[in-house]
């Protein structure tokens, strides 16, 4: 038996989010982050005092010294496989944000999980994620209304390294910003929730190298399927150094809007909204991954097993409190 | 064994919200409204098609003919016996909304439902509820934050009502309206979460009697404690027909926002909002309440019992969908 009560968690995956999620898991009082796994050389990655580094290959022998861990890769080719792999022999959460592919996805660690009485979590972030569970809310309590969801204005990572394969290009970022004018219809209820391509645009900061042909790396973007074809795109040409000054941040916002109105009285308007704005994208989900490796504990222990989302976690089992003290804090 | 699978639900209380309640559950395609209890004379009272209608007395003969009661009687007086009482033989969903006796009143309902293997949910409604869900889903992913609750434009029924009580006054409407220069410091980090007296002020609207004394009303609405004093507040003094024509409906907002600053660094913000706002301030409640009632129905099948809040349920649970179709749909 343990005297020490904190939650011991792990970070798999040493990037940009498993950074901010060890930092996140530092500052939480509740928890103990006890190792980071990670496919780069060891000896080079200092995690802090009494944090150990690991290759990814050693997790499983760590397997009765970590209550939660929590997996930083990514959804294109690290989680589709690690998770249901990890999911037999660990508590894990993960932020899968592929949304189409989340059912197969939940079936699949759902399957290992069950089979192993061990509990995964899928999906944690802010979409999916914080936005899920918003709309999900929205349309219980607004039944007959209709939702839309915007995101910018933000950075896209996927985008941005998409410019960054043209020839010619020397480093690249692109926002998603969201048009106050879609929004406004949508309020008003002139339109039902726009398509992708009608609520937003693309702006994209491009540095060249010097004897690039702009005109050609500007319709190589506009006319990239999936990612700007359709879309309302700017794009703007800009130094090394302007884009280092000026871009450096991986700022992210959204918004989920739900409207409900009664047919033949437009002034009897329903409207629930909720608004992200954050400075730091990484940093907002490495928070969200943490509070649900809390619950994900949390249900474990009371017995729940298989794979969850974040649909299926109550308010409180985030919360590093008591039942008793989060009623006081915030009913 | 019932053929019909739909959750039987029946009204306690069939004023304003009561009758919103019965009219979201006739539209809710998985519940089946079967009764409604009332103190008034129930011959003058229409439910509807197989819906009984009968005196709140007589609910206990009903116990193993309902799924969930719905309580829709205040939370002065009716509420905080109602509840416990009720608890001991029936499922139950409250909209118990005086924060401060909440945690008493948990105590009271988990002690009784628990003995009699029952569960009841507590302040279900948008603040304590929808709020609360805001607030804490709020704290858990912006840990370092803090948070700030601001009701209105909207009616406030108990501030209506006492001015209706003055000497001299025919009818009322009072509505509760956030301060735009509260938010605005609030959100730019200029201050903390503002009390609630600088963060709304009171809009009146009076009729009163031809000779009345309306300087001396307008003083006694300024001077009331609890109520007006402190607060900015203005009264107009319109005709009954004024009121009855402009102030009839009864709209309420609000927004919950949570702000995280860097210390040095302002720009380097977070924040999350949640707003609402509704023409019908009980038929959003009405819905909510539903939303809820399905949740018990469906955490009581699965063996929870005692007393639990909006903290304590996970979205999935308020939805008439399977699980995989949440996913689907909201994921």
């Amino acid at each position: 038996m343990r005297a020490d009560t904190r939650i011991r968690v792990a970070v798999c995956g040493f990037g940009t989010l498993g950074k901010s999620v060890l930092q996140a898991a530092r500052s939480a009082s509740d928890l103990l982050p006890v190792a980071v796994f990670t496919r780069r050389p060891t000896d080079r990655i200092r995690a802090g005092d009494g944090i150990a580094v690991c290759p990814t290959s050693q997790i499983r022998p760590w397997r009765d010294r970590i209550d939660v861990l929590l997996l930083c890769g990514g959804s294109a080719t690290d989680l589709p496989h690690q998770t249901p792999d990890l999911a037999a022999d660990l508590d894990t959460v993960n932020s899968f944000d592929t949304h189409r592919l989340i059912p197969a996805h939940v079936e699949a660690v759902d399957r290992v999980a069950r089979a192993n009485e061990r509990l995964s979590l899928v999906s944690a972030g802010w979409d999916p994620g914080l936005f899920s569970v918003a709309r999900a809310l929205f349309a219980a309590f607004l039944p007959n209304g209709e939702t839309a969801t915007f995101w910018g204005r933000g950075v896209s990572q996927g985008h941005s390294e998409a410019i960054r394969r043209i020839d010619g290009v020397l480093d690249a970022r692109a926002y998603t910003v969201p048009k106050r004018s879609a929004i406004e219809a949508f309020q008003a209820g002139r339109c039902g929730a726009p398509s992708a391509t009608d609520a937003h645009r693309r702006e994209c900061y491009v540095a060249v190298e010097d004897r690039a042909d702009r005109a050609r790396i500007e319709r190589e973007i506009r006319d990239m399927a999936d990612y700007f074809q359709g879309y309302e795109t700017a794009v703007t040409f800009v130094s090394r150094t302007e884009l280092e000054r000026d871009h450096k941040a991986l700022p992210h916002g959204g918004l989920v809007l739900r409207t409900e109105t009664d047919e033949g009285r437009p002034s009897a308007r329903k409207q629930l909204a909720l608004s992200l704005e954050t400075d730091s994208n990484p940093d907002l989900t490495a928070a969200i991954l943490i509070a649900y490796a809390r619950a994900v504990f949390r249900m474990h222990r009371r017995g729940r097993v298989g794979c969850i989302t974040p649909l299926d976690v109550a308010p409180a089992d985030l919360l590093p409190l008591s039942p008793d003290e989060a009623r006081r804090a915030f009913l």
